[in-house]
């Protein structure tokens, strides 16, 4: 484990982890001429005339801000824009490492709905992509869904749809060993960020059993305590019978337990053999989930998924989200679309057929070489998806979107050596 | 000279100029635990205590933002946000460059005053400093006025303050050698961010006896034609018995003409022989100047300076930017004060003594082996005077400032080396 001493010596070393620095060089001066005055204002006339051409001659197309207003950062809440800091130059660095992508880490000053929406549109000239990070829901829903109807460039909510990408890629291989299938009782615990993302994907993927919990109980179209417009869009979506089950009762004869709702040990190990038989468990609050892997198992859990690396079947974003967004700047997509979303889910579903197993029914995070196959192949699946979409500004291959999407990360592994 | 052609297919061929990389490296799954979660919980935790600590857990103390409206893009007018990336781009390459600085380029979609005020002000969490790029004045001037106010961190404006410190440190040399002093009459042509910047700066230099022409004539308080609160400011600084004076009557007997005025071949060649003796001409319109160096010298000039590279004493904002914002980002700087950039120009005046002559008033912009150095000359320079102004967060030594400047700009000198 990471101690405290370590973590703010290693940080304060160079003042944080990210730099902008050249895809060109500039050594003579003729290079000062092509790349700034007099040369750049031939480029500036081009965009003039054809605002799309700055995908061809700026770095938009390969720029994203990583946009949070602080209000929760991590598992630490509403710690302010500054503190963010460090956790959105440390989701920047992933999103280069492992995707290629130019993220600039901004932590804004405010929480005001309407300024973050603004902020957004304002800055969205120079950039490719957005994708939102810590901001307190359903605050965040709402911008998304503003900023989805009001911009021209795709707006990714990891917290959302990075997780409901993995959840269903897992969800998929889990199913298939189990001899399930897509009318499976699934009980998606926590109606935040993630609960949200991973209901509205299964219902899209065409799952039609759900069951929604968050503090307050089970979610019905006619609750009244806590509701709120994406509640009861949950509500619309799940729970068909518009049921009022406790948990205890809900678990009974479920096939799939989806934890996100941010409380360790919240699954009892009993509920477990209450489940149908080859009962599958996503326990996936971090750092500590629902339930222990090891726990589950020994209660008779055919399938275990939790967020720790040092048990199978991790679940993590990493493997969603450098590749979904490398796809969509590749493609220079002007949304993300739930059909996107899923078939980004399907790569990773089809990326393990070979060693399935209940311990692999998906790629291991911290086997690199398995990580960027992964990563190409959702970037080639997303692309083809936009392009299908109509959501896509250029036509190219699947074969193409990873050859660019290799070039891309290789770029940055070659370079990465020579950083001290 | 660069063909439209060259600078396309330059511009292209990375699809850009600039990336987003680490200033650290990720090899091993201990880097992540580092650099992102579990310990980067640690830095956010810290950093809400004090989030003055961000300046050294992140890379705010080193990032600034260039921030354009796309209203007054180079000579080539308003022609939108996305047309003006190319050129942020580039001085972005050139505040790395030169400065070390990690400039991101921002060209935002609103021209309103406000919106703009806002947009920074929202920003200013994530960085330590702006600069204000090609946004029309007077709009610009209001903008700066504003969040020089309300902002902890310095608002620099290139097109006033830089083109002031260059212009400003090679007019002391100028004089030196006519053995004139700051009762020389001095005429400014423009008003615009150059001309009101030289002005301002001037007269805070001691120079009494100013005039500045704008396209509708002289400058004075009571003129009523096209006046605004800051050509008033300049009325009341300059033209002190506030006569109403053709040009060609202003110029007779004056010391020096200084070109801002944006208006090729202004300065008529009769002109000089009417002016003092040793007469000295700064045509600073770029890129072709007021009068060429050339025929001013045959008519008569004693000392000229030009924006243009073949010539002698070449007045290029290059000499400035970088080591300003250098030197206050080493700082901490909160703000930028008059006297900061006198003490910047009195680097370049200083930097020059040695084989100081008519030919020579400043440095060469285009021997890198010099601008090093007076960059750092600059960034020592006006980091002491931001820390004798007050306007400091720590207190190191001259020498500690050049010091720690030497390494970020060596630093990336040799990682472009392996940019490709």
């Amino acid at each position: 484990m990471i101690d405290e001493k370590t973590a703010l010596r290693k940080h304060k070393e160079n003042n944080g982890k990210i730099q902008v620095v050249g895809k060109v060089k500039i050594l003579k001066k003729e290079d000062l001429s092509i790349y700034y005055t007099p040369g750049v204002a031939f480029v500036s006339e081009e965009i003039k005339k054809n605002k799309e051409l700055a995908y061809e001659y700026t770095n938009k197309g390969n720029t994203i801000i990583i946009l949070s207003d602080g209000t929760r950062i991590l598992g630490l809440g509403n710690i302010g824009p500054e503190a963010g800091l460090p956790v959105m130059e440390g989701k920047s660095l992933l999103f280069k490492k492992y995707g290629g992508v130019d993220a600039i880490p901004l932590c804004i000053s405010t929480t005001d709905e309407e300024a973050i929406i603004n902020f957004a549109k304002n800055i969205s000239p120079s950039i490719g992509g957005i994708n939102i990070e810590d901001i307190e829901s359903p605050k965040s829903f709402r911008i998304i869904e503003r900023l989805e109807k009001e911009l021209d460039i795709p707006i990714f909510h990891d917290d959302q749809y990075g997780t409901a990408v993995v959840c269903l890629g897992a969800l998929n291989n889990a199913l298939k060993l189990a001899n399930k299938n897509r009318h499976a009782k699934i009980i998606i615990f926590g109606a935040g960020s993630a609960g949200y993302g991973i209901t509205k994907l299964l219902c899209f993927a065409g799952f039609d059993n759900i069951y929604v919990f968050d503090s307050k109980g089970i979610i019905k179209r006619n609750r009244k305590d806590d509701m709120n417009e994406f509640k009861y869009k949950l509500a619309k979506m799940t729970n068909k019978d518009n049921k009022e089950l406790g948990v205890e009762e809900a678990i009974i004869n479920a096939d799939v337990l989806i934890g996100v709702s941010g409380q360790k040990d919240y699954f009892k190990k009993e509920w477990i053999p209450k489940m149908n038989k080859k009962p599958i468990i996503f326990a996936l609050t971090n750092p500590s989930p629902e339930i222990e892997y090891d726990e589950a198992i020994k209660a008779g859990a055919f399938i275990v998924a939790t967020g720790k690396s040092n048990a199978p079947n991790q679940v993590n974003n990493i493997m969603a989200f450098p590749g979904v967004m490398r796809g969509m700047l590749e493609v220079r997509a002007k949304k993300v679309s739930m059909m996107m979303l899923y078939d980004a889910a399907m790569a990773i579903t089809k990326s393990v057929q070979k060693d399935l197993n209940v311990d692999k029914i998906i790629p291991s995070a911290i086997d690199e070489k398995e990580m960027n196959k992964l990563t190409l192949e959702i970037a080639g699946e997303i692309g083809i998806s936009a392009i299908r979409d109509k959501n896509a500004r250029i036509n190219i291959s699947k074969d193409e979107i990873k050859k660019r999407s290799a070039k891309r990360i290789n770029n940055y592994i070659n370079l990465e050596k020579y950083i001290k």
